[in-house]
């Protein structure tokens, strides 16, 4: 395969080009992992999209935030990309995203491209097929990437740890209680969006979002953030308002961190520990793809089951193996 | 070292001996390892404690708990160990346990053995040393290992994944909803204990207990369990009512587990587990152990920053050396 002639047509923003790309760092397939590797090497590397991570548990409107939001930015002459990590996609077979139709206008929209979650059994796998497919997006000339993911496990700081910004999307309480949002991830959190601050719903979403600022206020002020972030505002994806004051505070926090190089800091931290997750995963990859590796595994481990050796003589047998 | 002599101190139930050994596994120096893999190897097999995971988060009374529970064992005649995994304690430098003033009954009785957390920055690392401390004390003739947990992060699972037995340690709640109990910790748990059944508490725990047992129904039944598991009950570690009880429901379990032989596939399947782990860990221990390999990390982490590189082609570069 021509990789090289691939990443110039992704360059001049060649949708069909993108898709074959895409398919191809997604593939399980050892050649095309190959090409795949090539291709990310031949890649454009001027182009800085903003990398935005979104989470929303299942009912904040994530899609109707996203259509709405998307279709504002595409309105402004931007083009935008939309990915999905959803870390239960292998069980339930679905996907989010999978389902087009959720976002009618965005879909149809030229200048948005909009990608459902790959099927993997593993977070890993995802995560790299993920953080690729970015790549691939900013090389082809999108300006921003919204990687939007369920808040379920370690799925949140994984799309946080791919992105430059990190948006928690929330719907109003019902009480005057924060919502069982986990600690671990206020503290992730560059911009909370209460949606739905609209009709009936106003005056919760406005305590709700009050509720937030206050908790987001006693947390320690980070190295990365300008005075008053992370800031938590309200939003209404039906009506649209606040979808354009979040955009300039992202904007604005954008800005901030490329001046001061935070930006720039973050994006070479997140590469490095790419490169590093990388090799590890290959190194044990090395224990399933080799079939002598294999079996001397599946002998080792019925061993250890019949309790003739302890796991870690086993253990310290196999790596011994692998040595040789 | 002569670890077959130290191994047959351990079986004559020589408590220094076993501190000994404890210290060893918990070692992370190459040549204790080396002494460790030879003392697990040469250990008595032919016994078998109870383990029993136990998880509750802070200020469901634990401790008091495990007081008077290990406390009425011994009581029995049986001796009874308790080991403490807490994901948190490299951080906060401090232990669960690690203040045995906590257990004072307890840490005097001869026939009982508390060891605290051991300090890892790693949850890995601790779950490697944990399970080599279980099998010490089994080997030493504890006929209870108690395994004791903090609810947080991954640690539960962990933790259930090395005992034979898992109790989930609850308050009773204040109001009639169950308490932020994850989906994942319901699903693990084979017996539930709502404590502080005493007092003006008594009624909210016996709703409390009420709600889990209905709860717990709705649940898929486990080819592991017999009629009637997973169980919810009340106990009061104060006043000890009910602790004789659920020892009954887990002695119960166990035997039931015995004759179906779903105990002896449980531990031969976390056997075989622990030894594909020490594999994996084993390998990758190989990117930091190796001073050239830890300097073309390095290197090549660096090239990946200032984007020299791609991280999947510096991957393939490490994976490369590696294999040379």
């Amino acid at each position: 395969m021509d990789t090289q002639a691939l990443a110039e047509q992704i360059a001049r923003g060649e949708r069909r080009a993108l898709a074959r790309a895409i398919t191809l760092v997604e593939s399980g397939r050892a050649d095309h992992r190959a090409a795949a590797t090539r291709l990310l090497e031949a890649l454009e590397t001027d182009r800085q999209a903003i990398r935005i991570g979104l989470s929303g548990t299942p009912g904040v409107g994530k899609s109707t935030f996203i259509e709405a939001f998307g279709s504002m930015l595409t309105g402004q002459g931007l083009k935008v990309a939309v990915l999905a990590v959803d870390p239960s996609s292998a069980r339930s077979g679905g996907s989010i995203l999978g389902d087009k139709t959720r976002m009618e206008k965005l879909s149809r929209d030229p200048n948005a491209f909009i990608r459902p979650s790959p099927a993997q059994s593993q977070l890993g796998g995802v995560a790299r097929r993920t953080r690729e497919v970015i790549r691939l997006c900013e090389a082809a000339g999108y300006d921003v990437v919204l990687i939007e993911t369920v808040g379920v496990g370690q799925s949140e700081t994984m799309v946080a740890e791919m992105a430059d910004l990190f948006v928690l999307l929330l719907a109003p309480a019902g009480g005057d209680e924060l919502q069982g949002v986990k600690r671990g991830i206020m503290e992730i959190a560059d911009l909370i969006l209460v949606n739905k601050a609209d009709g009936e719903l106003q005056a919760a979403a406005n305590r709700t979002c009050a509720d937030y600022a206050g908790a987001l206020r006693l947390l320690r002020k980070r190295p990365q953030d300008p005075e008053g972030f992370p800031k938590a505002l309200t939003v209404s994806a039906v009506t649209g308002a606040g979808l354009s004051g979040a955009w300039e505070e992202m904007q604005a926090l954008t800005e901030w961190r490329r001046e001061t190089d935070h930006w720039t800091a973050r994006r070479q931290a997140q590469a490095r520990h790419w490169f590093e997750e990388e090799v590890r995963q290959g190194l044990l990859a090395r224990l399933t793809a080799d079939p002598d590796a294999r079996a001397r595994m599946a002998e080792l481990g019925a061993a250890v089951a019949r309790g003739d050796t302890s796991p870690a003589m086993a253990a310290e047998e196999m790596l011994e193996s692998l040595r040789g």
